[in-house]
């Protein structure tokens, strides 16, 4: 089924590591109607989008406390102990991300500093459907909690019930989130973005989405909202060599693959037997997936990729910019200071992918689609903004005023200049 | 000629602090039609445009290294020993940006940490005309530099003369850069986005312009480039109490609105009489300056409001999410602690705004437009990637293992569960 590309010159690195365009033409004429119908008729267009996108007939679209408070008892007691450890993990990671940072004298009496301060209302898009992403939840909340954003709201689509995965509301109760809406797809991004009666308008937009919330998000964020980040299919690369376990690889690859249909794999690897050991293991495992159609798809799309040695693997993938980057070869901890475009990247045989979506304590929101060139994951950076100060004393504005009078005059902005020289006076 | 407004109800802070709208309706055909050239002509584009736009008849575009030499001898040796000193300050500051973080055991065999690393290719535009902004280039390059990236490309446009000012090209040059090319306005930022025959693509867009510029910039930010930040007029508001000296202040304000005529300005304040105070000033120095007109239509838009007391008057700012902040009044170290959206603070009766865009060391790529609330200046940070790693032992996938199960279960992703199970085998 899978057939290996062997030594691809480097001419033609390019097109072979192209991703598939989305093209969001199709969608643009639904979305922007939805947006305009949630901006002008609120919560009412919100419940009837529910009704006609999700089958549910809603009375109310915020999540009751009653709702919040039941879901404890929804899931079973080993999941709860799993998200706690999720949780402590995430925690622990990120909160090494919050940083003070020292003031600056960058000439005596001039005194410069930097503090990092909570955007203060932030909004998750959280799937719901066949895959509740509660997951999701820890890793957007946990950043946000510490940096401490002060209103915290969700928009999740609810089942044909009404109801909302207990999973994904036991997560946000436990961060102390309770401001929870039955809302999804693109009205809950122009709901997040613009506000209704029921939901207040945030400051930015966080979480994954299908299509048409991708399309919304990059729609609103050319307006007063900013985004956690443009989103594409998910994507593993992993380099492998004879030091490998081929059926981890494999299933990593999987674990990739089951995402949907467009997900992206890549397995690049000197070692042309250790590729077909893997290819056999794939086949294998692919039999016994529950979403073995997806998977198989994405597996079609799949490159397997024969190079000369580690170094031009690597060289490859930074080329490629994956979301995930899985180093199972050699001299992997030499190899990864020589990364340079990856959203996270796994060392070693016991580093799955699947550790990083859950429970490592790194972020799983993490740029696609070749965004790892230019884009960080989610971290507590995403939720702060960083605002710089400056206190200068008369000493200060003497020791660099010559300096700013120079160069305002030579940008021909005399009032800048005046700002100087009236006080040097 | 200006009219205070007078203890405004909360109610109505958010109409009176509202930012005209910029409207790139008319934009829309225009710049798409050049972006789409550029794809389609490359430099052919670029030239037709530096002829048709700037009346400069180009035989090349790149900027030769016989005219980034000359520079030096075309600018004085005071403004030469100005952008040195201004480079030093905003390196001291900046270079304190560079933070190793130390890696986090999350638990026992679960090692994760964090890593910057430089986006590659970076692009700057750079606005030529009245107003060549070379301390600019500064506030690019340095944190560029200081991040590592490894292809730095300036783009600026060329006076009727086909010449680039040589403060731009001597201040680039003093930073070690030597990409240069004479393309301005929307052109220009296809030309980075897309690349042409002389230019190559980069990830990354930085930089200021005029409307064409900036609504280019939001275009191709839904490709694959992304941008500093969405960009709007300039702005400052001022808090001043009666401790104040109004004639800095009325400097800091003109200084301001000399930038363009849409430039927003606002001073609040509790205390009528310092309001009118400045008022007189600000009428007194506009006669003085070169800009006056700009300036004049600056000011007419401008609001000065009076408050009750500080504390409304920051929670009043707070809202509002200037650009730039200037605390003249009492108490200003403990009044800034209290500042949620502001791009930069300067605090006290010494720190005037110009210090900031020139020479005390912080960044004057700020947001602006309200995006004080989401988005930070341009910083260090701005230039790099934060690429998360993780390296599991045994002993590690051991200990998240069964966590990862049971989430990855929950979310309905078996794929996710067997990459684990199979290594706990």
């Amino acid at each position: 089924m899978i057939t290996p590309i062997k030594y691809p010159e480097k001419k033609d690195w390019e097109s072979l590591l192209k991703r598939p365009t989305a093209n969001f033409d199709d969608l643009d004429g639904v979305v922007k109607t939805i947006i305009e119908n949630v901006i002008k008729n609120g919560d009412k267009a919100l419940l009837e989008y529910a009704f006609k996108f999700d089958k549910a007939n809603l009375s109310s679209l915020k999540v009751s406390e009653e709702e919040i408070a039941a879901s404890e008892n929804e899931i079973t007691e080993g999941l709860k102990q799993a998200i706690l450890q999720a949780k402590q993990n995430i925690e622990k990671f990120h909160k090494s991300q919050l940083i003070k940072e020292e003031a600056i004298e960058t000439q005596p009496g001039v005194l410069c500093w930097r503090k990092s301060v909570a955007i203060q209302k932030v909004g998750f898009y959280i799937p719901g459907g066949s895959a509740p992403l509660f997951s999701t939840v820890l890793m957007l909340a946990v950043p946000a909690v510490l940096a401490g954003c002060k209103e915290i709201t969700i928009c999740t689509p609810a089942n044909s019930e009404g109801k909302i995965n207990p999973a994904i509301l036991y997560t946000a109760n436990v961060l102390g989130i309770k401001t929870i809406f039955k809302v999804g797809g693109a009205q809950a991004i122009a709901a997040m973005a613009y506000g209704t009666e029921s939901i207040k308008k945030v400051y930015k937009i966080f979480g994954p989405g299908n299509q048409f919330v991708t399309y919304a998000k990059q729609l609103v964020a050319n307006t007063q909202v900013a985004i956690d980040m443009p989103a594409g299919p998910s994507e593993v690369a992993v380099i492998a060599d004879k030091t490998c376990v081929p059926k981890f690889v494999a299933a990593d690859l999987l674990s990739q693959a089951e995402h949907g249909k467009d997900s992206q794999v890549l397995l690049v690897s000197p070692n042309e037997s250790v590729i077909q050991e893997i290819i056999t293991e794939v086949e294998k495992q692919l039999q016994e997936l529950p979403r073995q159609e997806i998977a198989l798809e994405a597996i079609k799309n799949s490159k397997f990729i024969l190079v000369t040695n580690l170094e031009q693997a690597l060289e490859l993938v930074n080329e490629y910019a994956p979301e995930h980057l899985i180093l199972a070869c050699n001299d992997t901890l030499n190899l990864s200071t020589k990364v340079i475009n990856a959203g996270s990247v796994f060392i070693g045989n016991y580093s799955c992918e699947s550790a990083g979506d859950y429970a490592s304590g790194t972020n799983h929101t993490l740029p696609t689609n070749g965004y790892a060139k230019n884009y960080s994951g989610v971290s507590v950076d995403s939720f702060v903004k960083k605002i710089t100060f400056q206190q200068l004393s008369k000493e200060g504005i003497t020791n660099i005023g010559k300096t700013i009078e120079l160069m305002a005059e030579a940008e021909g902005l005399i009032a800048h200049k005046n700002a100087v020289s009236i006080r040097l006076k």
